[in-house]
């Protein structure tokens, strides 16, 4: 596809450079346009890279998100599967513990708390996680559930887990910071499930 | 009790300014070191009055932090009379509905918002809002309902209603910004049942 002519200057495919071009490419357009907005393509031209590495690096947009913003190897399929599947009555709770591990993630928490503390401060774009959130995890598992109005449910799964970030890791509420996950798990996952799999 | 010649400066009791300079001085003091630490002598000392001015001007410490923090005539007991009176089953619902009211009240959601970000950005002793809405209200509620763990209780409680703000008017995620209301009590409500009053 490309050649030596016009190929970006100092970047060859294959190259350690060029999936690191992606991925700050990538986080400078999450921060700036949120998860959905954000194209594959797009991600490709401000990186000066052909569209093609990025899906020779990255599985999809999901998997790109995780890694350049989160700094993680969040699956969000997998994440899915892990919530969605098993006994119906524990969704909540798995969806609760799934999002309580992420967090405990070497350096996850500070990281959350730094993206939160971003959206506050910037316009209602800087949303990159909670829409990442809800359009790969949320709205997927509500779906799953047979639900018409799985937007809203997963944006409602968004405010919990915005909820307690803010409620325990920001404003550091005392009884939240006391609990135990096994607690959290156990009293967010009730409201969880309505949220995402009772009828209303 | 002061006289003529030790009384502050301009200040006179039964003086309009006397109540403004103790909203003052309680804004100051509660935005510094949050509700709980602030005691009714520290903000007289603040504003130079005599402690027994407050209790002419203010029902308790909650009438003075609704109207010198939140701007606005909250009654505190009232508010947990409304929420924890009529049927149980319906509890959680009035605490969610008790609290988009007060976001309602003219520049109630303004003023909310503004103090999620004071909180964001100061360090987490500047939770005044959330530890007046968990000591003053939802901590009373949950022990009206018989639980021995009310303080995690109205954490919890607390973490349902920030993460609302957060993210239908911080976030702006649009589909809690489009529902209304009424949708909002009923799908909240029994996420707030679950934390106020259901069995765990």
């Amino acid at each position: 596809m490309t050649t030596s002519t016009n190929r970006p200057r100092g970047r060859r495919p294959g190259h350690a450079d060029t999936r690191s071009a992606i991925q700050q490419a990538a986080l400078a357009l999450f921060s700036e346009l949120g998860y959905e907005k954000v194209s594959l393509r797009a991600v490709a031209r401000a990186a000066e890279v052909d569209p093609a590495l990025i899906h020779h690096y990255f599985e999809n947009k999901a998997d790109l998100f995780a890694r350049s913003v989160l700094d993680m190897p969040l699956d969000a399929e997998a994440l899915v599967e892990e919530i969605a599947e098993g006994p119906r009555e524990l969704v909540g709770e798995r969806a609760v513990k799934a999002f309580l591990d992420t967090w405990n993630h070497p350096g996850g928490r500070e990281r959350f708390t730094a993206m939160i503390r971003a959206a506050v401060n910037g316009d209602q774009a800087r949303r990159p996680l909670s829409e990442f959130m809800s359009r790969e995890v949320f709205v997927k598992v509500a779906e799953r559930m047979g639900h018409p109005n799985a937007k809203l449910r997963a944006q409602l799964a968004v405010s919990l887990v915005v909820g307690l970030a803010m409620a325990r890791d920001v404003l550091q509420l005392p009884a939240l910071v006391a609990a135990k996950d096994s607690v959290l798990v156990k009293a967010l996952g009730g409201a969880m499930q309505r949220h995402l799999v009772d009828p209303w």
